[in-house]
């Protein structure tokens, strides 16, 4: 998306089209793309949902819904920052596709800084923690800002050994969504002295389902991920190949075959990521990896007002999804159409709600 | 080397020849290649160990001195294979250059089978020692006798596990030189339902210095090694690089970086060996893996007796060695000579005492 700076009116409309009913990350910069700004997309969006058969246009918040969002993030002490904006974090912008918004409290300047993940499991051993502390208290000596989820176990000892020099919070509900409770203190001294984010409003409360999207925006925010203790299908492994597909590096830290919580980090290594035995192994691996400011990867369709995919397009394109994941390129290949009409028509699948998109141009059945 | 039976006199001289003064394996297997049979190689030693420049002959062990091995190893019930007879285990056959001869005590069928050697840390850890244990169990019940090397830890854990399907222990001193003392009774049950190996002669004990010429024989009698702990700048990691250099597949088990015991074996996983976690990474690997039955590699010369370095060679060639190891084909180079002219060179200085000859076709200062 073009970097701009948005007016009030501007921002408010972006975050109604943020929180509009089935409009995913992937529509959104379709409908920012093609419209303009976020409102005119907010009044084009009943027409394209309609066309691929929707009969009631998605809801969008009224203006008054999101003014009520401004206001309690405000209270909060948090800050709204648009995908589009320069002070949004520039390894989020560079996404496919970013998170259109993003609350954040504290210090959001550290998510403009060279950050790492440090992950793992909730249940970790003592040496687990041990290690995490001192992994993080040793990349922050070494000028990097620690990302983490605050949950128990390896991440908060990822917080606790970052606090002195850089730590961030993502968290899976609004920005004051404090889980688990008894992280109460943490959160609040992050929140002083480092950064909390969330892609949720204040007031949410993280369901299990947003969780895999906590995660993208913890691998999304950093150059590599180090995931230390995880057991087999944990969400730190989800983690780990979201950062694989993101084209961050990958670091695991191995463990004893008798741990449980080492099967998942075993697993990692023997599928490429790095070993990691220490702060050494992230920051030799990272050296030569630029200070987190690329540029946005360009996605593979650049779409236009004028593509305008025809009803029986549209027929063609539902009826070749499914709920396997298909690479968008393979299904216009399928449809004999050309690429961005049918980005067009899953666009407006999505927004009637019969297809969803997900990150990577991949699409399923919704 | 071709494959032969041998009378009694022929395998006297055999013995005789590879107990000989400043021959080593390399230097054994050129004599073998160029003079025909041992008998003659020990008439032409003092001529070519005096053009490269030696007063006094090298020493050879007397016909009655060998007799006195062999009747040794018959008191002991020990068995002399040499590396020309089809008794001896092909995997060592093919090694460049094999050891010239070998004792076994116990049942020698075992070295022509599926063998994988298991080998670690002496002062292992409880897990580790049951990890071995259990390793050695699997792959036993997986049709792999197991190979190592009797020491305390890992060794004994994995000739524990593999008593009942199969286990050979590699020496480093005699056939009969039980070390350490406490594993008296291992031995013995080694000896009496597996295998046992040595290179060196009936009542020799073990020095630091025969360790890695044992090790040696340890991955080169595998098709695999597994390392399960070890320490950096352990005897374990030569065992893995050794079994490396002689193609064979390297497995590490990985362990916690708060483990010193783990740092050789993460170690060797970043290296690229293939991480274990049990029988089953084993199994999978070697599975494509040939029955251990290949073919000798053909070394990189093909000697001929007509092959005679003149003096000039023989000082230029001994010129050109350091105590760095460098390949024969670069001293070629260098010396501007044909490869098997410089390969006789070097045999003949290594009968001076002059150089040594290394596994891999490399020479050293002497």
């Amino acid at each position: 998306m073009e970097k701009a700076r948005l007016t009030d009116e501007q921002r408010r409309d972006w975050l109604r089209l943020a929180r509009a009913e089935s409009v995913g990350p992937v529509a959104f910069r379709y409908l920012i793309e093609t419209c303009g700004d976020a409102g005119r997309a907010i009044g084009a969006l009943p027409r394209l949902a309609e066309r691929a058969g929707r009969v009631q246009p998605p809801r969008v918040p009224p203006p008054a819904e999101a003014e009520r969002e401004l206001a309690a993030g405000a209270a909060l002490g948090a800050r709204l920052l648009c995908a589009c904006e320069p002070a949004f974090p520039p390894l989020l912008a560079a996404l496919d596709p970013p998170p259109p918004v993003i609350w954040t409290v504290g210090d959001a300047g550290l998510l403009h800084g060279r950050s790492v993940a440090v992950v793992g499991a909730r249940n970790a051993s003592a040496a687990g923690q041990r290690f995490a502390r001192t992994l993080a208290t040793d990349l922050g000596q070494g000028g990097f800002t620690i990302v983490s989820g605050l949950a128990r176990g390896i991440d908060a000892a990822a917080h606790e050994g970052s606090l002195e020099t850089g730590t961030v919070a993502v968290l899976g509900g609004g920005p004051d969504d404090v889980y688990p409770p008894e992280h109460d203190g943490l959160y609040r001294r992050i929140a002083e002295r480092g950064c909390v984010v969330s892609e949720s409003p204040p007031g949410y409360r993280a369901q299990a389902r947003d969780f895999p999207r906590r995660n993208r925006l913890i691998s999304g925010l950093s150059l590599g991920v180090v995931v230390v203790e995880a057991e087999l299908r944990s969400g730190s492994l989800i983690t780990a190949r979201l950062a694989g597909e993101q084209g961050r590096e990958v670091f695991a830290v191995p463990g004893s075959p008798l741990d449980a919580r080492a099967k998942g980090t075993n697993d990692l290594i023997r599928q490429g990521a790095a070993l990691c035995e220490g702060a050494e192994d992230v920051i030799r691996t990272l050296e030569g990896i630029g200070a987190g400011m690329r540029e946005p990867e360009p996605t593979g369709y650049h779409p236009q007002a004028s593509d305008e995919p025809d009803a029986a397009l549209i027929r063609r394109v539902a009826e070749l999804l499914s709920p396997t994941p298909m690479p968008w390129d393979e299904i216009a290949r399928a449809a004999g159409a050309p690429g961005p009409l049918v980005y067009a028509a899953l666009v407006e699948l999505s927004l009637a709600g019969r297809c969803e998109l997900l990150p990577g141009s991949m699409a399923v059945s919704g």
